[in-house]
């Protein structure tokens, strides 16, 4: 089996991390049946400054072509003024999850052997947030009136659709089948209540279809409550594209690997190329030195094996990132190694195994 | 001078931290030349049961004539079936910040002694949350379209005007000029770019205005990392009221304090009363029974004073609560101690004062 990989390494560490997933992935597919063939994509910041574009058709018809993407990180330095704010995240990272209808955004969250958290409590804690990723107020449906006027108004309009939001929320089911079979809505449904009814039925409907999966809801700000005093309640959140947004972020901070957490953009339908990325950003800051952690980039790149069906080389990235850190842990090492030591560490454990 | 206040008590444990927080009241004003004189409105859950009504319009009326409004609690108990979920929340709560147009609502947090919170670090902070209360995603301006079928579309506008955003960002500015003038703006500009413009600029406008204040952004997905790794950065933050309905439950999470903030529904124009309300909701398990906690009442009481201009008295609430935490922190009581209780010893403080 042979797959067809377009990788985008983008800006900041995107390159340096990356590097060091496709290491990783050699490493673990080198006694299986399955190839992976790259083709490598020259986008972020640097393209836009050279060609003034984000994303070409032609280039975007290209991407479509591939078995998948693996994606390292985009987005300018902030103190670069030549690059308008939001314009490469926008017209390059939101475009290609619109485009490729990538509606099953997953963010597998937590705790990592040795990582310290910045909650008091250590109890280890493993959910993921099923966000979806095509509709809300992601849809770029605002606009304003009397811009610059003291009588502007400025409206954002989100909109979902039982198309959209049922799909999303069968995956979350399912995934909530294999995993401890209980699902979590977050929404605000006392204040969005169109949107909120369509997700709450669709939920409602889901379950029935699943009565194996035990669920509950929350309001989005007490989801933020229980994600810092009992995150070990969530086994799989299903929510919509910017409560998601913002839980992940948080869902980040407190498993204490917003630097480890992998992610993936996923078309459920399999018509176009999922996406696999580290949730960190480009770092411009620790760009270039070598010292970005690739444990996300190579947890993404695992995630992206798994999507692939090439499920075995994926659990053998999983195991050796989860054996090795521990190692770390326990040897109280780790901290303060290079990006290229972590990856041929993990490249060792893999091979060991 | 005499102030008209009007009581809603509400639901569940709003009656008890209420009557604890007219104690404190009482105790704080009594060598003081200002006067309260109470109406109390039987409104929330047992009146919409009784009538049917959730708020009628000349109760509003009424209302309006007060120089501000002590609330407590509403909300039903979610085990009970015959009240719709949301009803109370919308058709009072929210309707009474719209009607009376609270536009600022105020949301101070920070650690208080002898409390723990869900963080590692002990640190202390102290912010204040200004939340837009009168506009964005809380107008109610959606709907949906072939409900029901599998072709069902739902939205919901965000509406977001100069006058609205200014007068918020006018006001939180102020409030940084008299704590330590540092002023955040958290919103999503990067992907809601129509009304994150709009608080951009209006922040720029304002900063220009108040050079003594610094100032910085952050998206609403970052905030949420900052609230739990380093609240202690942050002083005034202002956003709209969709992002702070999040941001201020997450804060009043890692503060330790959810059930011990207070907060204001205030109307900068002084053209109707302000309403003063602990964040806790009205705790259907733990009512009646006398152990609910009233500090949040009784600091929410002491805002009132202070909106009103009866500033000394304010101050003694302040003193007097932050006096006996400490006590009972040092020598390890507190806990377990009711309503009436806690009412007493702020009570006895203020009169030690
Ligand atoms: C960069 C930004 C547009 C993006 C989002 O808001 O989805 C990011 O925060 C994320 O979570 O992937
Ligand atoms: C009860 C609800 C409508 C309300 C809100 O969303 O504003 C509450 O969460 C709050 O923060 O005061």
């Amino acid at each position: 089996r042979t797959f067809s990989i377009a990788v985008i390494d983008g800006d900041g560490i995107g390159p340096e991390v990356t590097a060091e997933a496709r290491k990783v992935l050699n490493a673990a597919l080198e006694n299986d049946d399955a190839t992976l063939h790259y083709t490598e994509y020259s986008l972020g910041t640097r393209h836009w400054l050279e060609t003034g574009e984000t994303l070409h058709d032609e280039t975007l018809e290209k991407l479509r072509s591939h078995d998948a993407i693996l994606f390292g990180a985009v987005g300018a330095d902030p103190q670069d003024q030549r690059i308008p704010s939001g314009v490469i995240e926008r017209d390059l990272l939101l475009k290609l999850r619109f485009e490729l209808d990538h509606y099953i955004n997953l963010r597998p969250t937590r705790t990592y052997p040795g990582v310290s958290t910045p909650l008091a409590s250590t109890e280890d804690f493993d959910f993921v947030v099923v966000r979806e990723g095509t509709e809300g107020p992601y849809v770029g449906n605002g606009g304003s009136l009397r811009r610059g006027t003291t009588q502007e108004i400025a409206t954002e309009v989100s909109v979902n659709t039982a198309h959209g939001v049922r799909r999303v929320v069968a995956d979350a089911f399912a995934r909530a089948v294999s995993r401890r079979g209980h699902l979590t809505l977050v929404h605000k449904h006392n204040v969005l209540t169109h949107s909120g009814s369509l997700w709450r039925r669709t939920v409602e409907e889901q379950a029935a279809l699943n009565p194996q999966v035990s669920w509950d809801y929350m309001h989005v700000d007490a989801a933020t409550i229980h994600m810092v005093t009992n995150p070990q309640r969530f086994d799989v959140i299903v929510t919509d594209n910017l409560f998601g947004d913002i839980l992940t972020d948080l869902a980040g901070a407190v498993s204490g690997g917003i630097g480890l957490a992998p992610s993936a953009s996923i078309n459920g339908a399999g018509t176009t190329p999922s996406m696999f990325e580290p949730v960190h950003g480009s770092a411009p800051d620790i760009a270039g030195r070598g010292i970005a952690d690739p444990t996300a980039a190579i947890l993404s790149a695992g995630l992206m094996l798994d999507h692939l069906g090439v499920k075995d080389a994926a659990g053998r990235i999983e195991q050796a990132v989860n054996a090795q850190m521990a190692e770390w842990a326990e040897r109280n090492t780790g901290g303060g190694l290079g990006s290229a030591e972590r990856g041929d560490a993990y490249v060792s454990r893999i091979k060991a195994l």
